[in-house]
This record gives C-alpha cells, structure tokens and sequence, in this order.
C-alpha cells in the first residue's frame, strides 16, 4: 500500500482531552477519531489492527468448537421484559422508541436473544451441547465516557453463549472458552491473567477476567507468581491456571485469608480484556427454554457467556506495548508487517528499488506501508516509530550505491545493512 | 462442519407471514430469523453467505483503489444539522437521546461523517484524490418493514465516499466504482444491470442504480437488449453499458421518447442491489471541506457516494436463484461448497468413507455440510436441497460395496456414482 493513496492523517500534537497514553497515540497515529463522547470512527490504519484481533478470536473459537451467527445491534424490550432484566439495567442501556412508538435498545448484551433463538431453533436434546458466538457492535451510555476506547460509548465485542444439558457439561463448556481465551491473547502476542471474578449482574456462580498486564492498567492484581511458570503448551496449563490464586486488589482485600505465602504473592496492574461467566438456567429458566430429555424428563440447559473487548483491545494492546516514540505492535495484530520508506522519491533509482522491495515482499506475503511521500527523512522515521510497525525498511541513495538496504526492528531498535536477498531471506514470511 | 454439532434449525412450514419466495426460503433454511418487525438475527448459514458476500465486495473495492475505515453505527445530530438533512430526513431516521440529553441518530447514511473526517485529516490537495469504503449496519426505520432483509430496518451495507479534486477526477472515481460494481456482482455469478436513476435525496447530478434481474423483482426495467451482448471482460465494457438505454418503468414512461427500436427494447423485473452518486460540492461545501490548491487557489473537492446492499443482496440472490425445492447458491457464495450426506451413521464402513470425503474435500479446499445426523435419507435429501449448496455426494451401504459415492449439482439435479479419486478430482479445488 503506496502512503500517497492511503488516509493516515498523523498528528504532531498530542491531545489535550487524552489522558492515557493509549488514547493519545491512537489520536496521534491516525487510528481513530472521536465523532460524539465516547463514539469513534476507525481510521483504515486503526481498522486493520481490529480486523486482525478479530480474525484471531474468529479462528480461536471455531477451534474451541464454537459456531458463528450475528444478532443484530437494535433488540426489542419485550425480550428483556421476559428476563426482568429491562427494569434492572441501569441507565447505560440506551433506551430508544421507534416511529410507532414500540420500545427498542441498543443491545449492550445479548443473553436474553441468543437464548430465545435457541428455545425456537432446538427440538430435541441431542443438538446440544452449543456454544454459538457474535462479533457486533454493543452500546452502553457510560456516563462519563474515557480513555479512548478503552471506555468508550460503542463498542465491538465478541460474545459467546454455551448450552448444556447437564452440570459436567457446562463446566467443559466453560473450560473449552477457558483454554480459548488463553491461546487467543497468547496468539496475539500477550501475556493474559485469568482471574476469578465476582459474577456480578450477569448472575451465576462461576466466573474469570482475563487481564493483560500492564503498568497503566485500571485494575491491581494480586496473584501466585508461580503463575508466570505455567507453559500454556501444556496440556494441563489451564487447570493449573485455575488453581492458582489471582484476584483484583478489593477482591484480594476481602478474601479471609491470602493462600499464597507473602514471597509468592505477585502484585502488578492489569486492564480487563475478557470475561466469562457460567450461570447456569437464569436466563434458560426465565425465557422458558426446555426439552425433553433422553428419558422424557424437562431439562432446563445449563448456560454460560464469554466476552471479549475487540475495540477495548486495541487500546490495551497499546498500553502494554509502547515506548517513548510511540506504538510498538506485537507482530500478530500489527496493521502492516513492514514500513517502507524511500528517502528519495525523487531519485528514479531508489524508487525502483522501494518498488521491487515492496513487490517482493507482497509476493512473500508480507503486508507493506510503502511511504513514497516527499517529506524529510525525519518526519518520515518519526511517522514509522509512532505507528509502530514491527519491522522498517530503509532504501536510500548510500544504500543503493552498496547494493543494500537498511532493515530495523521496532521493538529493539535494532539495525542492520542487508541486500534485498537477505532482507527476504530474513523477514520474507 | 458436522451437522450434530452445528445450528441449523430449518422450518417445515412456510411461514405465514413470509410473501415473497426469498423471505420464505431465508427463515425456511435456517438463515435468519426475526427478532422484531424489520429486525433479524442471522444464523450461522446466513452469515455465511453474507460474509463471502462481504468478502468479494471487500476485494474489488480494494481493487478499484478504495481504503477502509469503519465508522460507528451511532451520530451525533449536530453533524447532520451542517448538512441541513437533520431536520430535511423523514421518519425513517432513527433519532434517539442519551442519558445527558444529547441528540443522535442510528445513521441511515455517512456522507456528513465521512467529509468530516476528511475535513479534519487532510491538509493538502496532494492527499486527494481519496476513496474511503466501510461495511456497517444501518437503520432506517421503515413504516411498514416487509420482505425479510430485502426490506428490513437494520441492514448491511458497503459504502464508499470519493474526494477529488476537480471535475475530471470526480468522474474517473465514479467510473472505478461502476467498474467494480460490474466486477462484483460477476464474481457473484450475478447478472446485474445498470440503471440510470434519478438522484433523489442524496442530491447531486449522475446516478445509476444496478439490478439484480428476477422475475420477482420489485422494479420494471426497460433496456437496450443490446446491452445483453456486452462482454464484461472487454476494457471498455463499462463505457458501452453507460452509452446504452436502461431505465425504469417510471423513467422509461417520463422520458419524452425512447431511444431504443421497439425490437430491441428489453422488459425484465429486477431488484435494486447497489446505487452510485456524484453529488459534486453537495456536502463538502455544507461542511467546509477546503484545501489550498497547487496554485494558492481554495479548492473545494466534489464527492460521490456509492452504496451496496449486503444483507439485501443475501434476499435478491435467492429470489433470482432458487427451485421448487429451495436455494440454488451460485457457487461464489454458497455458506458451503459441499453437502456430505452420510445415509447410514450407525454403519461404521459408511461412517468411515464418509469421514475420509469429509477429510479429503476439506484438504482440498471446499468447505463440506456434514450431514452425520440419524434421520431418514429423505429428509436428509429435502434439507440438502432446500439449503441449496452447489454440490451433495452421498455415501451409502450400496455404493461402498461398489467403491463409489454418488455427486449431485444442486443447480442442474445432474447425479453421477464416482469414486472418492474421481470426486477429487471433479470437485476437489
């Protein structure tokens, strides 16, 4: 992707209305921009990072055996009438009246749907078990909406909804998203905390956050460092993990008495980026979802829900992975793999050559932001460190005379001098 | 994909409140179902379709040079109070207010949000020209929502939005569009007709719908028959579709006289899938959209829009591509390439062979239906026929013994007993 034809509207200032720092440099790095309090458009820069991080929820719940659907934004109060939850949700539900005056709101949540089209769509016990999943877009009216994204006003989530027949059943179901979310934000290149968790308004018994660490993080984490020992490759990894002790700070506060001896009780901040709860038949009871079972007994299944915060993940993303000249993206969700800059598009020698890199580096498979602007140099490296893309390619006048270029890595800083052939050798997919 | 473990609920009965044979087929299919007047929730197989849908459209828009960016369902009204069409908008906006007692809007459109973000992250006219393309859920609250998705309140759509610079770029935007207008709905395996269309509200000056043709579309249209020889691989294939007569019925009996001989003139029903705008200087004026040209001079750039209905098109696809016995998916979008009938899950020779095609097809490439469920080889048959995917092979007692499985093209109802090798190869990517 040539930057001359590209939307990457940078900004030299930093905002004075962001007070974190991921909100500052998706400001400043053209990835989002504010259009109402707490309500962002995503900027084709900003855009390609949640495309990615979708892409590899998407995979990550297929492979735990979870089927997509997609329920629509708008649901109608009645739904949430049967559930009794119309009345008791607090007034971040966006309350709406259509023409003819019927009662509508902007889903911030979707147990109560998701649970009717089961009860119509399912006959007999033997469809279930069923965990189906959504990626949409959920509204809530914070009432004083912050920090970018990560609490803003519409939000992408992905939410997933299991139903079982029985108890066993419904803890392996709880379990299959439990390993999913683990090998999700490992994919992505994170370190996540599983957490236990109060259940909250969603009800039920059992419940885990999944924070990624990091300094800024809104939440204090109190946990077992033996926690940092646990090789997810393992195939017990995630019933140790649940063994383990880890709670946020009031939670820890509360707690009787810490199991953890004082040397293994590890504190550091964490920003939530999932959540999961198993509740049981509130929502299956209450919307009158039942079948027959194997013997003619009614059996009431047994539900849990799963989110993750994809526009929320972006901006924590951003707070685990930055330095002092901006983004730094884990390989797996960065928006390109590689930033191109030709210092001399002017120069018909060098852009050849910024051309034939970006040509073969395509054909390798590799993503590429070609900046073939005529700007400075400066502005350009100080544009590529603050969008932060995992890998920077140099072709210049000095270069080209000594058949090389320059490729640097983002995260280290890291430079070496390479001719076009070793350049694919090292970072040609 | 095993059938036991997906969520396909189909219906035996043809809904009552379902008119038209697309609406019919959507709920009886198991593709979407309704979760308020206008309002539906898509099934795992719909959102299939939708999402290959989505993915073609995606392509050529990149193709035609359009960047994407995603904006957010909701809008603040002082936006659409620049334009002047806040107040201008019928009913059909869906106005809402939040807990603060700010006025926003489901947005049925993006003209205003999309001019500015370009206003505010654009300084020169070396940035222009600019396509921007997204794909997100709109509302327009129909008085009398009907048809299914062909005419429901919260649909999917692509738009794009083109700023150029003068006059002849504006017109070079609108062309790349029509272009991959042309390309999209072929690579759907549809045949879609340009219309020339009046502007409407959108305002502006150069407009043309395209149409799905069906004998149960919602429009008239009366065109050169001429324009049925065009080939559409040819480079100027656009350019002549323009020059040639389409319109209609309501155009065609307005224009003073038809230039098209009687012999040549085309009658055929279709239905509205796409529809592009130039409006020149409409809303970047209104919006102070203004850059500093090459010679000092302030340019004011000139717009068009340019939109396709996704969940629409899932309607107008079945409308023009179904059977007696259900869906007939042009291959492009099938939710599956293949329907794997299993006749006899309890015999494990057949389960085995069954499971071996699974693999092999999968490996080649096609996506496979498994259907593994212990039902009656008839209904099996009537699902597999009503879901329309373009391919069934059977595997039963009889053609094990023999070393063969039986093919079928959904399309033509042409069967052939094949072996696995020869399935491969017919079928296998």
């Amino acid at each position: 992707m040539r930057l001359s034809r590209y939307f990457l509207p940078l900004l030299k200032e930093t905002p004075a209305t962001a007070e974190i720092v991921s909100h500052q440099l998706m400001l400043r790095a053209g990835l989002v921009r504010q259009v109402a309090a707490g309500i962002y458009a995503w900027l084709p820069l900003g855009l390609k990072v949640l495309q990615r991080i979708t892409d590899i929820v998407r995979r990550e719940q297929e492979r735990a055996g979870a089927v997509e659907m997609l329920m629509p934004t708008i649901q109608p109060a009645e739904l949430w009438r049967e559930s009794g939850r119309y009345d008791a949700y607090g007034p971040e539900m966006l309350r709406l009246t259509d023409r003819r005056g019927r009662e509508l709101l902007y889903g911030p949540t979707n147990e109560e749907m998701v649970t009717a089209i089961v009860r119509d769509g399912i006959r007999s016990y033997r469809e279930l078990p069923l965990t189906l999943f959504h990626v949409q877009w959920k509204f809530r009216d914070e009432i004083r909406p912050r920090f970018g994204v990560m609490r803003g006003r519409e939000f992408l989530m992905k939410d997933a909804y299991s139903f079982d027949l029985d108890e066993a059943g419904a803890r392996a179901s709880y379990e299959a998203q439990f390993l999913a979310y683990l090998r999700t934000f490992a994919a992505m290149g994170l370190r996540a905390l599983p957490v236990r968790a109060p259940t909250g308004p969603i009800g039920g018994e059992l419940s885990h956050e999944f924070h990624i660490l990091a300094d800024t993080g809104e939440s204090e984490l109190f946990y077992d460092a033996a926690i940092d020992e646990v090789d997810l490759a393992d195939p017990d990894a995630p019933q140790r993990l649940r063994g383990l002790y880890a709670m946020e700070a009031e939670e820890h506060a509360r707690a009787a008495r810490c199991p953890v001896p004082a040397e293994r009780l590890a504190r550091r901040r964490g920003i939530e980026v999932g959540h999961i709860f198993f509740f049981g038949t509130k929502y299956s009871a209450a919307l009158g979802l039942a079948l027959p079972g194997p013997d003619g007994r009614t059996i009431t299944p047994l539900c849990g829900s799963y989110g993750i915060g994809l526009s929320r993940l972006v901006g924590a993303i951003i707070e685990a992975s930055h330095d002092s000249a901006g983004i730094v993206w884990p390989d797996a969700v960065a928006p390109f793999d590689v930033g191109l800059v030709n210092l001399r598009p002017d120069d018909p020698v060098c852009t050849a050559l910024a051309d034939e890199v970006e040509r073969r580096l395509t054909a390798a498979g590799r993503s590429v932001l070609h900046d073939d602007r005529d700007l400075r140099a400066g502005e350009k490296f100080a544009s590529m460190d603050l969008i932060g893309l995992p890998w920077m390619v140099t072709v210049g006048p000095k270069g080209v005379a000594a058949g090389v270029v320059e490729l640097k890595r983002r995260a280290t800083g890291e430079r070496h001098e390479l001719s076009v052939e070793s350049l694919l050798a090292r970072i040609g997919a």
